[in-house]
């Protein structure tokens, strides 16, 4: 999609030098558009914790490339365990995502497999581009599956469709299209007309902060909402429907996502307001069933609570907004309940929240 | 209670100069103690509408002094019509708070009686301590009234009780005490241990700022959290109780209460943890019984939503938030319908949120 009118990804090989890694750099925007570039696990390590880059399928992928840049630094010794241990790592980087572990085997598997080719580093680069380019098709996929339920909400309503989305579930957290934004740029493409209701969702604000950009940078309407807005939205009739991502799901259709997701998940469910979820399959863990009980919650520092990041005028300014005697807490996500969830949309299509239905799209997770 | 182990209360006269009204200016707290004079009706009305001074009890004994001040502004002319245009005036400065209403036309009222007392203007401001002495003796009777509940939960689970709040129901909303958090400083003051959940509430953050603040100054254990938070925090029996407070709530017992009190209050009930509602008999709205469909809702500035206030380290600063080209909305409240509320704490004891149980407390209130 498009930054000032010129189109980008999230994440790249450096023009003239496939050895660095580059992407957006999402802790500066919408204040400031910096690249950041990726050179060695360390980097890429940095990057995910950080979040240099966020969102599930992009922690994914720029993993991928990280198992990459571990090849490429690898000098001497045992090289499998090299990989192994950098593998490792790099899973360690953040804990609920789970494309983070799907991405690394899976390129630690081919790694190995092909361990004594002499062209290793061209064909694991090749494999990351691979992971990449399925995200792309992925998002393009969940779009078109998303549109149609938007053109069937317009045909019946005839005027704008309001959508409420929470987080970052846009291109932004992917490499193009977004998950939950896929549909909303497809509906915009295909004039249907849509308005987008944004939760700022703090703390880290990637709603306020990124969803915005993004939609506005696309030309969507849009107006942001304190995370605290939605449950009076839904009550007068303000909201349509309601999209978010995912940073995992259950095999029983429980879903990690963005700490306060199961909140809106409760007043769609309480105002009769359908909530899907949209996900590609790589956000899939097919091992768990309990969402609630099994999903590990990441719990980030406290100063992402007790002060906030915003622009003021000239540069990016950090103000604290808790008494000094105070403390805060952190939880990254939560998990909504399969049974709140209206269906997932996926790159295979629509399916409802639960095993069966998941089991008919992806027989491949039948355990 | 106490700001720096000096007892305060929000709202008195000058000390030796009864012509004017002092107030804690809640605009700069945690983070400066200021106080900030009331000379006449526009300081008033600026106070109110500006949040110099909010929380529906205090408005309340604001505007009842706002009604002495505009006495003592009367210059010549038609005394009552000018009374009656100053009420007017107040009533307007802020639609949500039912006590605003209920305490400028008791001050009306009263004034309209002694309109030919020579000693009109004490008797009036003696007529509007009284509101104030009253206020402060809703917020002990309520405490006492709750302080029950958490004493039950405290001798069934034998550890630690953690009540989590949202915006700022403390003793800086009312006089004293406060209507959510007399409970649990009386249970304090009773050495029952408890905790708080202190939702920080964008977009004005009364929580973080505010509550946090009055209940640190009292010792009293706390954590700031996301508005994200309650839901996640619910699932995983990390809180027993939610007491919030009330800006209105109807005689079927629909409460309206700062903007996300809906949110918390459907994940209190998906999770079975009691949710009350601590408000003085000022805040009921007798001849309103639909909350959703009649309480009017309040609209504010969208750039409390787009900019956010915090410390620099050196002084209060605002930040923006959001994208130049992205737009905002901010409604102050919600309304929590009454089947979400377990019980409603009152200065004559608790009750249950409909019409027969809170027409049994306050008869009074039966059309």
């Amino acid at each position: 999609m498009r930054i000032n009118g010129i189109h980008y990804h999230t994440i790249w090989t450096k023009e003239n030098d496939s050895s660095v890694v580059q992407v957006i750099d999402q802790r500066k925007l919408p204040f400031q558009f910096e690249i950041f570039e990726l050179k060695n696990v360390a980097d890429t390590y940095f990057a995910i914790s950080e979040m240099v880059v966020r969102g599930a399928p992009l922690i994914g992928v720029t993993a991928a490339y990280g198992m990459y840049l571990a090849l490429l630094e690898f000098k001497k010794g045992d090289l499998r365990q090299h990989l192994e241990e950098k593998a490792n790592y790099l899973k360690s980087s953040r804990p609920t995502a789970v494309n983070l572990a799907f991405a690394v085997d899976q390129m630690l598997v081919f790694m190995l497999e092909n361990i004594s080719a002499p062209d290793l580093a061209s064909k694991t680069l090749q494999k990351a581009d691979v992971l990449k380019e399925k995200e792309i098709e992925f998002g393009d996929k969940i779009g078109e599956a998303g549109l149609e339920l938007i053109e069937e909400l317009y045909k019946k309503k005839g005027d704008t469709v309001n959508i409420l989305t929470h987080c970052n579930a846009g291109w932004l957290a992917c490499i193009d299209w977004g998950t939950a934004t896929a549909p909303i740029y497809k509906a915009h493409l295909k004039r249907i007309p849509v308005h987008v209701w944004v939760d700022e969702t703090r703390p880290r604000n990637q709603g306020a902060r990124l969803t915005a950009f993004e939609l506005g940078e696309e030309g969507v309407p849009h107006t942001v909402i304190p995370d605290n807005t939605g449950g009076h939205l839904m009550q007068h009739g303000l909201v349509d429907l309601v999209i978010v991502g995912s940073d995992r799901t259950t095999i029983n259709g429980d879903v990690a996502n963005k700490i306060g997701t199961y909140l809106k998940a409760l007043a769609a469910n309480d105002n009769n307001v359908p909530f899907y979820v949209a996900l590609p399959s790589s956000t899939f863990d097919p091992e768990l069933e309990d969402g609630v009980k099994e999903i590990p919650i990441e719990k980030r520092d406290a100063g992402e609570v007790s002060d906030i990041e915003g622009w003021d005028g000239n540069q990016i300014k950090s103000v604290r907004l808790i008494p000094e005697k105070s403390k805060a807490v952190n939880y990254g996500f939560d998990v909504t309940p399969a049974r709140l969830v209206t269906g997932l949309i996926t790159e295979r299509g629509v399916c409802e929240a639960n095993k069966q239905s998941i089991i008919n799209l992806f027989p491949e997770f039948k355990r």
